[in-house]
C-alpha cells in the first residue's frame, strides 16, 4: 500500500514535490490543494483531484501525510500550525532565525492531534543542517562554514521586483572564491557576511525607469543587499529568458577540525550542485514524508526536524536491504 | 555526570579514541583493556587503569560504552557478540560482506542482556554509508560512487607485511583521476575495479631478498591486488620513516540523479580528507558511544548501526541547541 500524499500550494516547489512523487514507488498523490481557482490549475498528473485550499479539512482521513508547498514569509507559519492539528505535515520553513518559534507552534498542535510534523525540510535548512551536525558531533574542535551557490535566491530575486520600475530580476548568490579557497585549504578564517558572498543582479527595467535609481535602490536595500558586494546588470526581457529562466543552486557544509596533540587536521565537507532548486527541495520533502508517516505509525508525535529522524527511516529500502546494500 | 567509557584494545585505533575522549567534555575514560601485560602498556590518559582484557567483566557495572578497538578479521567477530552481552558497546566491524551476519550475532546478545550495541561506525562502513542511504533516499533515480584515498590502507599494508623478505610495507590507495573526473563531471560510468583506483606500494625489502618475486607476489595477490594496477616501488627504511609513517586517508561518496522530466541533473557530494584515518575514526566511535549510552536510556536495545540513529543523539548539543544553532 502506498503512503497517500496531498499537496498544499502549486508554484514551483509543489510541481517539484509532484515530480518527485511520481519518482517514488511507495508514494501516491491523492490531491493537489490550490488558493487559485482549481479549474484554472493544470498538473502534471492524470486524475488526480485538484482542490480549494479552503476545503482541505475534508481530506483528513484521505491522506497521510501533508506537504506543504507555502512559503516563509507569510504562508507557513500560519498554515503549518493549523493543518499539523488535523494531518501529518512536511514544510520547508526556512527562516533561519524563526526556526525555534514556529518548532513549538507546530509541535503544540501536532502534539495535541495526535499528529507527526517535520519542519525546515529541504537542503538549507535540512541536508546542510545534518551535516552540521554531524559534522560538529565528530570533531568537536573546529569550524563549520557554509557557502552557498552559484544559484538563485528567489527571495533575494523577489525583492528586486518589488522595485518600482522593475519588470523582472534574477539575483544569483555567488561564494567569493578567494574565501572558499581560504577554507578549503584547511584555514580557518574569520569570514564577514561581505567577504563569503557576491550576490550578482540581472534586471529587466521598465523603459522609462531610472536605471541609476534602480541600482542603487538595489544596493542599499537593507538585509537584502546592503551587507554585500552586489552587481547591477541591465539585460533585455530576451536575454532574461534565454540566460536565466532556470533555477539552480548549490552550496557547500565545510568543517576543519583537529585531533590528537592537534597536529593532525580533517576536512569534512558535504556539497550539492542542483539544476533545479524547487525539483530539489521537494525531492528532499518527499523522502521525509516518507519518515512522518512512519514515525506516526510509531507514535513519534510533535513535531521533529531532520536531525530527529534516523535516516533510515527516510529510505524506500528496508532495514534488511540498508545492511546488505548500503552500509 | 559523564558518560563512563571504556576502550578495550589500545593500538592504533585505541589510541584515537583516547584523543577524542579527552576532546568532548561529557565523555570520560575510565578504564583501557588490553591482551599484552597491563603494565608495559603505557597510556597517554593519566589515573586510568589499564587493565587485562580478561578482567574485562568485573567493570560491567563501572562503564556506560565499552568502545571495542579491536581489528575486523579476527578480533570483533568474537569480540562483539561476547561483549555485548555484558556491555553497551560500539565496534568498527568493516567488512562489508560480513555486516548482515555480525549484525545478527551481535544483536541476539545485547537483545538477551537488554544492552545497546553500535557496529560498523567510523567512517566506510559508518560516514560514508549515511550519505549513501541519504543521498539514495534523496535522489531515487541515479547513481552512486565511493572512491577511497588518497590514502593507507592498513590490511593492505599488512598483507604485503606478510610476504617473505618484506621488513615493512605502506600501501596507498589511489583514486585514478580519469575515473574521478567523469562522475564528477555528472557522467553515469560503469566502473570496474582496476578502472577506480590505483594501488600504491612501498616496500622495504630484505638485502637479501629477490625483489622480483615479492612484487610478483603482491601484484598477483589475490583479493587484495590481482584486480587493481599495482605499482611496487622499494625502498630504504629510513624513507620509510621520513616520506610514510602517517597514516592519512580520505575518498567521497558522491551519487549524480535527476528529477524532473530527466533534464534537471543533480549532484550530491560527502567527501573526506585525514590526516590520521585512527584518529578520525575514534572521534566517529566516540559521538556514536555517545548515542549509545542515550538509547540504552530510551529502551532502544539490540543491534543498530548508524542510520538508524536520529543524527541529534550522536551530538553533545541539546536539541534546543541544535534547532537554535545548527538548523
Amino acid at each position: 500500500m502506498s503512503i497517500r500524499l496531498g499537496i498544499y500550494g502549486y508554484g514551483n516547489l509543489g510541481k517539484g514535490v509532484e515530480y518527485a512523487i511520481s519518482q517514488n514507488k511507495d508514494l501516491e498523490l491523492c490531491a493537489v490543494f490550490t488558493r487559485r481557482p482549481p479549474d484554472t490549475l493544470h498538473i502534471k498528473s492524470e486524475g488526480v483531484p485538484v482542490v480549494s485550499s479552503s476545503l482541505v479539512d475534508s481530506y483528513a482521513d484521505k491522506i497521510d501525510v501533508l506537504i506543504l508547498c507555502g512559503g516563509s514569509a507569510t504562508d507557513l507559519p500560519l498554515q503549518s500550525p493549523k493543518l499539523a492539528s488535523l494531518f501529518n505535515i512536511v514544510d520547508s520553513f526556512d527562516t533561519h532565525a524563526n526556526i525555534p518559534a514556529h518548532f513549538e507552534k507546530v509541535d503544540k498542535a501536532a502534539m495535541a492531534a495526535g499528529k507527526t510534523a517535520v519542519i525546515s525540510a529541504g537542503w538549507d535548512p535540512g541536508l546542510f543542517s545534518l551535516a552540521r551536525v554531524y559534522f560538529s558531533s565528530v570533531l568537536p574542535e573546529g569550524n563549520d562554514y557554509t557557502f552557498w551557490g552559484r544559484g538563485v535566491s528567489q527571495g533575494h530575486s523577489d525583492a528586486i521586483r518589488r522595485i518600482n520600475g522593475v519588470l523582472d530580476a534574477r539575483q544569483y548568490t555567488v561564494p567569493r572564491p578567494e574565501a572558499l579557497n581560504r577554507v578549503k585549504n584547511g584555514e580557518n578564517p574569520s569570514l564577514s557576511t561581505r567577504e563569503k558572498h557576491l550576490r550578482e543582479c540581472y534586471v529587466v527595467a521598465s523603459p522609462d525607469a531610472d536605471k541609476k535609481t534602480i541600482e542603487k535602490e538595489i544596493k542599499e536595500m537593507p538585509n537584502y543587499f546592503s551587507d554585500y558586494d552586489t552587481t547591477v546588470t541591465f539585460i533585455t526581457k530576451e536575454e532574461m529568458e534565454k540566460n536565466h529562466s532556470g533555477l539552480p543552486h548549490g552550496g557547500l557544509v565545510l568543517r576543519n577540525g583537529k585531533t590528537g596533540d592537534g597536529s593532525r587536521r580533517h576536512t569534512m565537507e558535504f556539497s550539492l550542485r542542483l539544476d533545479s532548486n524547487p525539483e530539489f527541495t521537494g525531492s528532499v520533502l518527499c523522502a521525509c514524508a516518507r519518515a512522518v508517516y512512519r514515525m506516526n505509525g510509531m507514535n513519534m508525535r510533535g513535531c521533529y526536524t531532520l536531525p530527529d529522524i534516523p535516516p533510515a527511516m527516510l529510505s524506500p529500502l528496508s532495514r534488511e536491504d540498508i545492511l546488505k546494500k548500503l552500509i
